[in-house]
């Protein structure tokens, strides 16, 4: 199996770094917009100019796009499913259906497959959310994130005027786990369950206090959380919270005292979502191979299709 | 849909407890070798001869097999499946893949569609094991058993002459993660992993010291497992041990410091197994329209095929 890598940022770079350990031969290239800046890659692999992507399109089998959820995806996952078979980790919740809805139209008039939202949340915890509701009578999965640094969040305080650079770390409350078995749905809202932590080193002469209460007042990011905000100095921040671990759990709880708990922790968010993108597109191929296409979510594809071999399946019933 | 259950035994009310909360239309009816005996079902549904099932071949979309998966479930199933759609949770791990060949053969020569190993474990932690094992770069899956009542071990207590009844409950030793961290996979034995506790109720005059001799010496049960031996009256097992609480865990960890984990706690272990037989027999019978026949595994199912509602998808990824 041939595999492009398209976009090379922290992810591109995860996905880059898990195929070198495991089949560094299925590595066909790198494309980027940056090919006349960078040079080269870090792992040698061709690097390759984006807007060429479309000459190599009988040479790839599968392309993991790894561009922004924000700014990138929800355009280039469509183009590139017009061509290839492509997964990305698409990761806007709130999106997710109409980001299906375009890559699946895409896919369907090519003749390729597309698996969206394939890292793990939206991904694996989409599978746990989903073994937990069908199997825990009456419960509703609660999703906890953390400990762990939120990219988002860490975002969008380095959008502040005066800020030169910030981390945001969102941990579970410690009353979390009480919350879920005491609390109606809806009242479990990740303002109860979790606190955030913003460690930020702002320029020489702007206002602490403007700046902290700008971050209080984020809606959706800060405001109505728990949050604890820090000030550092440029260097403290990048070489103690330079690292991207995360972490975070599904558990479900029901009122005969059955839980079910699918839990996560990572050193590196990127290593472990590049990862798991390579596992996905191994399956993708496989399932591509039966013949199928259109758009597809983690949860539909059966889990002896993450096995290598077949053969190996007896060891883990 | 409308399900049969074959066998009438703890399991067997499991799921017919099951099917009364969830959709007791669509019980059918219970088979038994003991309708004589027994008179009527606990729920009130029809109870029927077992060896009067072949009279129901149109009537029945799904048979949930409850059978003992030691004496009866290796024969029943494949008679089973060529007849009907069944799913059993036959767990003797050794034997599953025989099983399978024979449940296999069956249900493709009747055009059935047969699961086999639709527990917990094997199970849900069969597909926790696969997903752990594709995901995690380096990692073999450990899965620890208990806090709970070990039902094949307390059998076997049972066997034993001066033995009245017996409860064997499993333990995940204290350093049980630290080994996993720790210790290569060959090292990793159930042994090493879990202690046992057994409460025994002897007859008036049986020798407990020989009693405790015997324990120690079963293979595969208790010998080179740390095990506590404790004495007590028949009305107190009864009394204070007569639950059916287990639990587990599946935990992978590799090298990197990544780890995944999925575990699961339940106060009853044949309504909880009860349970989760209804829910795979759902799926199954989604699988059946699709046309697919011969025996099939857990992780042989794509998790959305587990939704009530395939519009309530959104709401888990």
């Amino acid at each position: 199996m041939r595999i492009g890598i398209f976009g090379y940022g922290n992810l591109g770079r995860g996905v880059e770094r898990a195929l070198v350990r495991t089949s560094s031969e299925s590595l066909f290239g790198i494309f980027t917009k940056r090919k006349t800046q960078l040079g080269r890659s870090l792992s040698g692999a061709p690097l390759f100019d984006a807007g060429d992507v479309l000459r190599f399109t009988g040479e790839i089998d599968v392309m993991i796009n790894c561009g922004s959820s924000k700014s990138e995806v929800p355009r280039t996952t469509p183009f590139l499913a017009s061509h290839f078979h492509v997964v990305d980790a698409f990761d806007t919740h709130r999106d997710v259906s109409q980001h299906f809805a375009k890559t699946d139209a895409a896919a369907k008039r090519s003749g390729h497959l597309a698996l969206i939202c394939a890292g793990w949340d939206p991904g694996l915890f989409s599978v746990a959310r989903l073994y937990e509701k069908a199997f825990l009578h009456g419960a509703s999965p609660v999703t906890l994130w953390g400990p762990g640094v939120s990219q988002g969040h860490s975002d969008a305080l380095r959008r502040i005027p005066g800020v030169l650079d910030a981390v945001a770390f969102t941990y579970p409350r410690e009353d979390a786990e009480a919350i879920i078995s005491k609390l109606p749905d809806a009242e479990r809202t990740p303002e109860r369950l979790h606190r955030r932590v913003c460690l930020i080193a702002k320029a020489e002469g702007a206002d602490a206090a403007a700046i902290e209460a700008q971050v209080r007042a984020m809606p959706g990011y800060f405001a109505g959380y728990e949050t604890v905000i820090r000030f550092t100095d440029l260097q403290t921040l990048h070489k103690k919270h330079g690292g991207m671990p995360h972490g975070g759990r599904v558990i479900s709880k029901n009122t005969d005292g059955e839980s079910l708990s699918f839990s996560l922790k990572l050193p590196s968010n990127p290593d472990f979502t590049g990862f798991s993108l390579t596992v996905f597109a191994h399956a993708l191929f496989r399932l591509a191979a039966s013949g199928r296409v259109g758009a597809i979510l983690p949860p539909d594809i059966p889990p002896t299709l993450f096995l290598e071999r077949t053969e190996e399946l007896w060891n883990y019933i």
